[in-house]
């Protein structure tokens, strides 16, 4: 028995990229019943020196689509991150589950000890592919991911753990 | 090359309790600091129906010793779920990595395809070890752990994603 680096990356990522886009819509949805404006929303943060909503979904798409391209030994894809509305977040999220589906198995098995490196300069981070998977890209996925459910159940949004959790 | 899932989930897990237990030493010192009643900040929920702090830390720790029991055979140690305070929630926290420690890595290994069973009548479900760590426990644990971090940040404690990422 063995167990795939691929198995413990990208169809993680996948699971809860398909629970935030769900939430998305749950969120759009409520806006839409509420009379809320969405950049109320979208904007939000749990405390003025925190990042908002947005940029939350945001970088949690950038650890995906990074971690991914890394442990393929592929370039991570750049986006603009322009996005303005719940639509363009669940756009963002659906080209990376696309990227993410675009990436060979036998590319990334076997990136346990290869080499990665992330940042520059001084901010230079020098990992194995286990290392920086399990230490640090899924944590700091997880980290935004959580963070952007948060705040939309601070703000009434009716999802549970179950939303977050998704199908596995 | 190999991946181990004993690299997958015990040093994980380890890693961001440790990161939250240096936080709820924060929390504890910024509470003494600003005259703030700990149970203030131990009782704070993000929304009225979501879990207050002391049960999102509680819950981010049963998830860890569970996970780490079920993938070694071993039994799953009890909690009282009985803390009133961070000192008592920091020592719940040492109560779990000292269990974490205490697993044999060899007990770990090649739990990949175990069958595990959690809950019970309509609540059992049935995993792999591994499908039980990549999608169910770890994101479980982040969930909570995130949250907890989240709670603190929303009321003005001082910590930083550096906080939350911790030694890796």
């Amino acid at each position: 028995m063995t167990l795939s680096i691929y198995s413990a990356s990208i169809p993680v990522f996948k699971q809860i990229l398909a629970s935030l886009s769900a939430i998305l819509d749950k969120a759009d949805s409520h806006a839409a019943e509420k009379k809320i404006d969405p950049s109320a929303l979208l904007s939000f943060r749990l405390y003025p020196d925190m990042l908002p909503f947005v940029r939350q979904v945001q970088i949690a798409t950038d650890f995906a689509k990074g971690c991914g391209a890394r442990l393929a030994g592929a370039a991570v894809p750049a986006y603009e991150d322009s996005e303005q509305s719940f639509a363009e977040l669940k756009a963002r999220i659906a080209k990376t589950i696309a990227f993410l589906d675009a990436l060979a198995q036998a590319d990334i098995d076997g990136s346990e000890e290869r080499s990665i490196t992330t940042g520059s300069g001084e901010k230079t981070k020098h990992f194995t592919g286990q290392s920086y998977l399990f230490h640090y890209a899924l944590p700091h996925f997880f980290f935004h991911a959580t963070t952007a459910y948060d705040i939309l159940r601070h703000n009434g949004i009716e999802v549970g753990k179950k939303d977050f959790i998704g199908s596995y």
